[in-house]
């Protein structure tokens, strides 16, 4: 089986990770209040993840890293927490709909209003459109860092720039990116940055957080037990625990731990570039053929490691099935969660056939890739 | 180390369920939609689990068995999502900081009228309270099964008929009993059954979730990716995925099923009778001692398998220090979170020391925890 569907989830994980998980699950107690050793394990190796991870993302304090089951739920918590009743936000057609749905909920619920930037036929942003939708009264901007679909790499420094500037909070989702791009969210002016841990960090599923710069007020969206202040009716101000109710997933941490270990002692950029590279030959295998039509802008070097494209008019569906069952080739067809991102390529109805790169994919798992498609467009 | 501090996690873990995970990190895609055989794969083991816990549980409908990463999300799902503005709510003392705080939020945002169902000294309720309690404006009862603090079993079918025959929705809290103690449902009146997958059930941490009775509404707490409808403005209506957005914690889950599945094969009335005679084997060890206080009613002999206590006027902090320290004994000081207890049994300022115990005990430590007690005791 070769695996191309990696931003989805990267099947292959390094085997510290696995190791660590085996480690935890035999060795940890609850991380909360309590004094002896295998509880006192358990908070360390979540403080150690949080330090990580801080260190990973350029965030000045690693209390201010909050752990959540995916970055699903880390959207979830900034967009309810973080955005008043009312106000104006401004996020992007390259959106997913762990972005757009919370979003669509607080129209509906809470009276914001929506602006999207449109993204062009091949999925580009133009930036001068920030600038033009800002209001007076625009509280946020939600971006994500790169597209799920077309790869395109969004210039979240830029955006985060002009944010700071105009006094507005900027959450950026980073699930397609972290693990593989550069992200600093002090130097991009980023103040609330979600991650999934089971995609480019390569650590289990069950894992994921935010990074909340320090002074950003977040309302929880659940309460319960912190292990901390417990005759308080509320749950705790300070952060962490002020967004995490109840016992982490720990033992995904400890695998989420070993997996960022992974990344610094390999290299991000090494990664980014690998992944990067056979996601171009990738391309560059295919682009040439008339019965193919690759979506975004390959002009750019610089893009996440996804090529989506279709085969004539055939079913987005089929064709991954076919990838499937007559070459072993695992890929994504459909709407990927992306439906504005459809709606702007045109492809509502076909799909996409979305091929994803990962570390661990070699060259000649993306030659055969290619070799399918091409058999697969000549039939 | 002798680990006592099973009612906060249950360090040792079924090897299945290690194998599981492993397995699961080795081979699993996204359980979205997808068509290639690691994603089906993911998909099969989730509705695997979902199908056991439906068994287990006395659900009808494995599709409303919902996956949370603990109980306290899936409380706070249950609380949030199911009981409306200005309701009249019922819960107990005995609760824990998990169903106190979401419910005092509903008190101080929602205008939810609260009152609680007081325990004596000993920790016990008088059930005839919930009848008293109830009120023509009254949408829910929140109890839990079993106390974390005293192991007070609660009869939860003589409350479920009750709720039930008023037409109140009820909601219980498993954290403590699923997987020692049987639970079935249907015949309990329960409406919503939260459960932790780190305790009793001796699955992975980051694992949990609801089982949701046919025909009960629950608002989503959290909206995203589902893998269907992707063109939907908001969440899918149907369960599961109406209340689960973004990706599964699959790893996790492929090892609450195998955990599951040992608990079936060696029997859970079993297991909880092994707990439960552990526990007694304790308590009777110590009881005795004058300068010992043990909490809660022992003249009943089914209980859940935890004992809490106090040395003379001795911090319950520094007691559980003396027997990790001295002795190698994990146990857990404290609140517990779960004030309201600690107020009725009158420890709010000593807290209480807890030994929990599991399957995986012995009554050679269990007879080492008694000695210990009774040397500190004779200090």
């Amino acid at each position: 089986m070769i695996y191309l569907d990696n931003a989805a989830t990267t099947l292959r994980k390094p085997r510290e990770v696995i190791d660590a998980v085996v480690s935890a699950m035999q060795s940890m107690g609850n991380a909360s209040r309590g004094a002896h050793d295998e509880a006192l394990h358990a908070s360390r190796i979540i403080y150690d993840t949080r330090c990580a991870l801080a260190e990973l993302f350029g965030c000045s304090r690693p209390d201010h890293v909050v752990f959540t089951c995916n970055s699903t739920e880390a959207l979830n918590i900034a967009i309810q927490g973080a955005i008043r009743t009312g106000a104006h936000v401004i996020s992007t057609d390259l959106e997913h709909n762990s972005v757009l749905r919370p979003l669509y909920r607080l129209q509906e619920e809470r009276g914001v209003l929506l602006d999207f930037v449109p993204a062009d036929r091949s999925g580009k942003l133009d930036y001068d459109d920030f600038e033009r939708l800002i209001r007076p009264d625009t509280g946020a901007i939600v971006c994500t860092h790169v597209s799920n679909l077309t790869g395109e790499i969004v210039d979240i420094g830029r955006i985060g720039k002009l944010a700071r500037e105009k006094g507005i909070l900027f959450i950026v989702d980073a699930s397609q990116s972290a693990g593989s791009i550069p992200i600093d969210m002090e130097k991009m002016g980023i103040d609330i940055l979600c991650f999934t841990g089971h995609k480019g960090l390569m650590g289990p599923q069950g894992t994921g957080g935010m990074c909340v710069r320090e002074g950003v007020e977040i309302h929880p969206l659940k309460e319960g037990g912190s292990g901390v202040q417990s005759y308080r009716h509320r749950q705790p101000e300070e952060y962490p625990t002020r967004l995490e109710a109840g016992t982490l997933n720990a033992h995904g941490l400890a695998g989420l731990n070993a997996a960022v270990e992974y990344i610094r002692r390999t290299g991000l950029e090494k990664i980014g570039e690998k992944e990067r590279s056979l996601a171009r030959r990738f391309y560059e295998g295919v682009a040439d053929l008339d019965s193919v039509k690759v979506y975004g802008d390959f002009s750019t070097q610089y893009r996440g490691p996804v090529v989506a494209l279709n085969i004539r008019d055939y079913d987005s569906s089929e064709v991954s099935d076919a990838l499937s069952q007559d070459y072993g080739i695992a890929t994504r067809p459909g709407a990927h969660c992306a439906p504005r991102m459809h709606e702007a390529l045109g492809t509502t109805g076909q799909g996409a056939v979305r091929f994803s790169f990962s570390w661990f994919n070699t060259e000649e798992e993306t030659d055969t890739a290619v070799r399918a498609v091409r058999e697969l467009a000549d039939e």
